[in-house]
C-alpha cells in the first residue's frame, strides 16, 4: 500500500540521517524521551507519525521537515 | 508554541495551493472524503495531521509533501 510505503522512505531517511550524526537509536530515543522500542518501530517505518512528531525527529538530527521528507522521495 | 506554528504554517501552504489551483474547500472536502468542517479546520492549522493525511492532501493539491513543508518554512 502506498502510504505504507511512505512510512517505510521516511523511516529509512531518519535512520540514514541518524547514522551520518554517529548517533545511536538508544541516544535518539533519550533526547526525544521515547522509548527505545517506539524510536526503532519509527526507523523501520511502522508508525504513522503526526507531523509534530515528524517536527521533533527533523529538530534532533538538525534537519528541515522538508529535507527529510525529500530524502524519503516524496 | 512551535509545534502550533507549523500546523498553522502548513495549514495556510495547504490553502495557498488549494487557491492557486482554483478548487473550493467544499470540492477538496468531497475529494477527500473528509467532513467540510474537518477540512476547513485543517487549512485552519488546527489539526495534528499524520503524515498520511498530509500525502492525502499533497496528492489532491498535486503537490509532493517535501513541497507543501518547504512552503509552510519547514
Amino acid at each position: 500500500m502506498k502510504t505504507d510505503a511512505l512510512q517505510k522512505r521516511l523511516g529509512l531517511a531518519i535512520r540514514r540521517r541518524r547514522e551520518e550524526l554517529g548517533h545511536s537509536q538508544d541516544s535518539m530515543a533519550d533526547v526525544l524521551e521515547m522509548h527505545r522500542a517506539y524510536y526503532s518501530s519509527i526507523e523501520r517505518g511502522e508508525k504513522n507519525l503526526t507531523i509534530r512528531t515528524v517536527e521533533r525527529l527533523a529538530r534532533s538530527l538538525r534537519a528541515r521537515i522538508s529535507e527529510l521528507m525529500a530524502e524519503a522521495g516524496d
